[in-house]
């Protein structure tokens, strides 16, 4: 199909299409004129996972990251995750101090050698402000954080397909960005809902 | 203390704290002159919470939201978590299908009189986002998730302080905003352990 076709079948305006294949973002399509080429299934598809990225707030060039990692699809699991998480971790270059965070850490099963340095540095800025804030989470409260983050990461690396090691790489580089809007947004909808049996639904009436 | 010594205990450029002056976010000091205010305590503490909003990603207007909610300790618990999430949760025109988020909040325990649409909407999209992008979440996958939602806002709602009125506010409001990035951090980390333990930490050798 033509370019003006995948704009109309992805919902995409051809401007934005074109701005994303100079960014590498889309391969180009099989060129058939000077002026023309030809995108197939594979395009909308691609398409459809780069609205994804950005709509999840990652940039243009950490989304360029992580589509090349699902482009290779020979890579080893354990560090196409590292590569995802690095690719949407904002790089940095003030020193934190890792402490707090590594103590997080080892509850969680860490070793020093088996995880990204980056992520263990986001953890701690995390961590500052809170502490920034003044804000103390109870200890009780940072066990179920802890306990919670170790059962989901269980339940998702449990379930990497085996169909196809394309089909593995996808799951493993989007499943770690794209469902965290999901679980943030559930976790609200929790705290309403535990905030309703807790404490009431309704407001105390003026004349109680 | 004058506003430059404010600057000072803060680490606050004095510019930014006029902006938070003009913009609400911040008390005006007790006036001593034409030109010059007295500023105490309550301010230096007032700015580590902004910064801590402002760092989180909390627009200036969500903020001001926030900073009122704490503002009026006499407010009902659950409204408070309420308006700590409708500040921080854009408001959008676009209309949702809550289909799919409202099964996962009745999971949670939702009814339909307890909770602000808002938050559901929010799930709402977030749903949507996995689905534009051809993303399945496992079913395990999202019970895993509704599980630790339930489980987080279990915790966080059985520790709220007890011992002032403006504490519990303070708790609820920021507990419900500023613990968000510790949480996504803490997932990337127990992903990255629980892929090294079931895929092994390092790449296969290149001779094996």
């Amino acid at each position: 199909m033509r370019i003006s076709e995948l704009s109309r079948v992805s919902g995409i305006p051809v401007p934005t299409i074109k701005y994303y294949l100079r960014e590498g973002l889309l391969p180009e399509g099989a060129r058939t004129a000077a002026t023309q080429a030809d995108y197939g299934g594979h395009h909308v598809r691609r398409l459809r996972v780069i609205r994804a990225l950005v709509d999840a707030g990652v940039g243009i060039a950490a989304a360029r990251e992580v589509l090349r990692s699902i482009d290779e699809p020979a890579a080893h699991p354990h560090e196409l995750i590292g590569a995802a998480h690095a690719a949407v971790t904002p790089r940095r270059d003030d020193v934190v101090d890792l402490e707090d965070a590594e103590e997080l850490a080892v509850r969680l099963g860490w070793r020093r050698d088996a995880c990204d340095p980056t992520v263990l540095g986001e953890l701690a800025r995390a961590l500052r402000r809170l502490d920034d804030a003044g804000f103390d989470v109870p200890a009780e409260v940072m066990t179920a954080y802890v306990d919670a983050a170790r059962r989901i990461a269980e339940a998702e690396l449990a379930h990497v397909p085996t169909d196809s090691a394309e089909a593995a790489v996808r799951y493993v580089v989007l499943g770690s960005v794209l469902p965290e809007s999901v679980l943030l947004a559930l976790r609200r909808v929790a705290e309403q809902v535990v905030s309703a049996e807790r404490f009431g639904a309704s407001r105390p009436s003026p004349e109680g």
